[in-house]
Parts: structure tokens; C-alpha cells; sequence
């Protein structure tokens, strides 16, 4: 067991209460908001300069990525966010103005989302800059989706492109709130999580909180046109393929719903967002674990995005 | 204008929405629950290792700072906390062990007054620990309490005794939710605050969103034991007045209540919690400015606690 593992496993134990819908585990925190059919959503991330963002990244975009993680999570379950608190830890070195661009990236993307930015507070971090975000956010309790409602049978499918976003994506992308509740709005959705840890290992935690596994079609997988030039670029970049399958910080959301609702959900996705493709990747299977099928066969996926070609 | 001072400025023009009560500037948020009569509570905080925290501290006194500094500020409202996110930046030399022991102290005292840890994220800060914490809260309208509601001629009042924190209490103290929700229940208190900065700076915050002033009677403060030991000890150390009035992380509460409520409030107060001192230390003011009351006269007191014998 690793480090990051024993915490899991620490914070599997922690106290919980009455309010608590779910806890650790998903996207967000759920709790019962004393009002009925309606929830409270509570996210909480943190960006580390060298860490989530190099030093020389322009600090409008660190603002935006700072907040644009914690919504993206909220958008993952559907919901709509309310409002953020920020603590700025500083450097010795800090640049007042280069903090008031951070605020302005971070502002301009809260205004976008109709989210209030209501304080916080502003520390010491002597090496370098951290930023965390705590962002409240509400969504109708019928219409909240979580990680852990996929079922065999459900066809699979993954918003946007994937793979080479440290190429600039991940300081810019939009979280995808409106579709989001647009989906929760139209469709039964099964389940949903918001792509941070790459393709392969976010689909891995749908599938173990559902109990059910996956099998993706290699040739569905929409691959973005920086992780096509990486693997041009270099000789010892990773393929295309494993590079949407595993890079991280696409943002994106990967859903699940039944098989019979695929054809009409791409049809009024089409219509309603005609700028952003939808790609249904695969389905569900009640076996467990991740496949990956090309034209070779069906090959075991691994967490990191890697193909066993046994 | 320092630095924070620009900070400061900058947080006064953030985007807000129609759900924001009380934005920046309290010792927490207010937001409107959409519950009648009931408002939420936000707050976040962070400590980091070598500035709030010594790297030799008790693992599990760290955690038990790093929430009750937020219980402190929802106590501060009279409010009831719910649930809290908990951020682990982790340096690059850190011992699950020790992390565990963390866990353990924030825990307990989560448990203590019902608070439920519904998740958070592990991140890298890879010089030093910090832990940052979001709290969710919740009060009846009428009874959450600002800073901004003191008016002249109240008595103020604190709990506790302050001063020579650092020696020990700033990990292990108690934040003060059943005082202060008691209070709230059986008193119209006027305005309230936690002490994290010292009762100087802290008072001067309640007099400003207030905007009236304040005479502090010097033997009516309440000066700690540790205060005392450590004037005693270093004939380089503040005074125990001045240790009292300027040495911040008291995390006890400052409050006002119209000068008729004082003396039954004190008689009250003595039968419900006979183990916890409560002071009237002053009052406030019409004319601005903060004063201090000695036996050889009124002196201007500043921010930090210093005192001008013009």
C-alpha cells in the first residue's frame, strides 16, 4: 500500500452526521440542506505553483484554473455553484499585481458562472504559491449524479477532446456546468465524474463505486489535436491514444446512460451544443474491469492508462 | 498601502450574487440557504508548517488547530457547524504515521461538536505541511451575529484570558460554539467576533464595521497565566497587558451587548458555565478610536496593542 492509499484508506473512517448524503468518494460532498429536493454540494481543491502550474504561467490563468477545478467538479454532479471562498498562500517573493491578475482570471470565470466569491484568507507559504478553493454549490436532489449509479448495459460517453492539456489546456479549459445540468435536465444520467486524473483512471472510479466494469472502443476515443502534435514532436512522447487515455486535466465529463437513450441523447446534444462534440466511447458491462478493444482484440486497461497486450 | 493592505482592497470588488448575506470582511460568509430564517455559513482557513505550527508540534495538536481555527469563526457568528474539506499539501518528506496522528486530533474534536469530515484533496507542497479547511455552517437569521452591530454605549465583554498563547494554547485551545450559541440564545448580543489577531487588532475590527470607537479599562482585561510567566521570565518580553492586548490565536470571543443586559448577562453567564471567565473589559463609543483606560489616564491605543503615553 502506498502513501496516498493509506490516506484513502484513513479517510474512509472520519466522523460523519446526519446531514451527510455522501461523503469522501465523490466528485463533491452531498448534504441535506434542511430543504427539501434540494442539496448542498461542497468541494474543496488546491493548485501549488510548480505543482499545477510552472512559474512562469500567466496568472490570469491560474486564477481561472483555480477556480475552473472546483467547478468542474460541481459540474460533475450536476450542480449549480453558489459560492467560493479563496485562500491565497504567498510566496516571500509575491508581485502584488501579479495576485491581482490572478483575482481577475478568477473573478472573470466566477462572474461567467454566476458564482459569488465571498472572502477567504491570505497566508504564508515562504517557497511558493498555493491556491485553495472551497466552493459551495446546490443542485435538485432527484437531478444530483453520482459516481456510483452505472449499470451494465449503459452506453459511455465522453465530452470534448483528450489528452495534451499541459500544452495549455489545463490553464484554460471551460468547466462544463451548462451541459451538465442541460444532461440531468433531458436524460436520466447513471452516473458522471469530471476527467482530472485522465480517461482511464476516472472511468476506473466510476467503475469500482458502481461495481461494474467497461469496455471502451479504442477508435471512439476523441483525441485532441495537442496530444496528436506531442506524439508528432517527439520521438518519445506517448502515443495519441495513450495520451487521452491517461494525461489528466482534460476536464471533461465522462457519463454513463442506458443503451436505448444513446441515439436520441446524441441527436438533441447535437442541436443544443453544435460547438462541442459528444463521443460515446463504449459501454457498460457487469464484469468488472477496464478494457480497451481495437482492432487487435480486447486487452486489459490499466489505471494509468497503459494496454496490456498479453 | 502594505501589501495586504492591496489585497484588501482588491477582495472588496469581488463578484457577488444574489445569494451573499455577508461577504468578505466577517468571520465568516453568510449566504442565503434558501431555507426561511436560516442562513448558511462558509468559512476557510489554512495553517502552514513553521508559521502557525512549530515542525516539532504534536501531530495531533496540528489538527486540532487546523479545524478549530474555523469552529472558532462559526462560534463567532453563533452559528452550528455542519461539515468540513480538509486540504493536505504534504511535503516531500512526510510520514503517513504522522499524517495519521493529524487525522486523529482533527478528528476528535470534529466529533466533540457533532461536525461531519465529508472529504477534501491531498495535494504537494513540497517544502512544508499545510492544511487547509473549509467549514460549512448554519444559524437562525436572527440570531447570527456580525461584527458590524455594536453600538455606543455597549458593554464589551470576553471570554477567557488572553495573551502567551504561543506557549501552548494556539494547538489545544477550545473553540467557544456552546458559549456562543448560548449567548445568542438567551441575549440580544449586538456584535461579535473571535480573537485570532489580539484583542487590540480584533476590537478595531469590530469598531470599524461598526463605525463607532471604544474605552478598554486596562485592570479589567484578562491576562493569562502564560502571559505572566513569560513577562516573568524574559526581561525582554511584552508586558502582561501588552502580551494580552496584542499577542493574537486567544480564540476567545469579544462581544457587545447594551449596557442594561450587562450585569444579568454576567449573573447568567457565572451559573452556566462556572469554569469559563467572562470580563467586562470596557465600552464602546460613540467618538472613533480605540482607548485604553490606566490609573494614570486615557491613552490612544493602536492596532497592535502598543499604547501612546502622549
Amino acid at each position: 500500500m502506498n502513501e496516498f492509499e493509506l490516506i484513502a484508506q484513513w479517510t474512509r473512517s472520519l466522523p460523519g452526521n446526519a446531514s451527510v448524503v455522501v461523503g469522501p468518494g465523490d466528485d463533491c460532498a452531498v448534504l441535506d440542506s434542511g430543504q427539501p429536493g434540494r442539496y448542498l454540494l461542497l468541494k474543496t481543491d488546491a493548485v501549488v505553483q510548480g505543482i499545477h502550474f510552472s512559474p512562469d504561467a500567466e496568472p490570469e490563468r491560474i486564477g481561472h484554473k483555480a477556480l475552473g477545478r472546483c467547478l468542474s467538479d460541481i459540474a460533475a454532479m450536476a450542480g449549480r455553484p453558489i459560492a467560493a471562498l479563496v485562500t491565497m498562500a504567498l510566496p516571500n517573493d509575491f508581485a502584488p499585481a501579479f495576485l491581482q491578475c490572478i483575482y481577475s482570471g478568477m473573478n472573470r470565470l466566477a462572474e461567467q458562472h454566476g458564482v459569488a466569491i465571498v472572502g477567504g484568507e491570505t497566508t504564508t507559504n515562504p517557497e511558493r504559491l498555493l491556491i485553495s478553493v472551497c466552493l459551495l454549490g446546490d443542485v435538485a436532489a432527484h437531478k444530483c449524479i453520482l459516481r456510483s449509479g452505472a449499470k451494465s448495459g449503459d452506453a459511455l460517453f465522453v465530452t470534448g477532446e483528450l489528452g495534451g492539456s499541459l500544452a495549455g489546456r489545463h490553464l484554460e479549459f471551460e468547466p462544463r456546468l451548462a451541459e451538465a445540468r442541460w444532461l440531468a435536465d433531458q436524460f436520466p444520467i447513471h452516473s458522471m465524474i469530471d476527467l482530472s486524473d485522465g480517461l482511464a483512471g476516472d472511468l476506473r472510479h466510476v467503475l469500482q463505486c458502481s461495481h461494474v466494469g467497461a469496455e471502451v472502443l479504442a477508435r471512439a476515443i476523441p483525441i485532441s489535436r495537442a496530444a496528436r502534435l506531442q506524439a508528432k514532436a517527439e520521438s518519445s512522447a506517448k502515443t495519441p491514444l495513450l495520451a487521452a487515455l491517461s494525461d489528466g486535466e482534460d476536464f471533461e465529463l465522462l457519463f454513463t446512460v442506458a443503451g436505448r437513450d444513446a441515439v436520441p441523447l446524441l441527436d438533441a446534444w447535437k442541436k443544443q451544443f453544435p460547438g462541442l462534440r459528444l463521443s460515446c466511447i463504449g459501454r457498460i458491462t457487469s464484469t468488472p474491469g477496464l478494457k480497451l478493444r481495437d482492432k487487435t482484440g480486447v486487452h486489459s486497461l490499466e489505471a494509468h492508462g497503459y494496454v496490456h497486450f498479453a
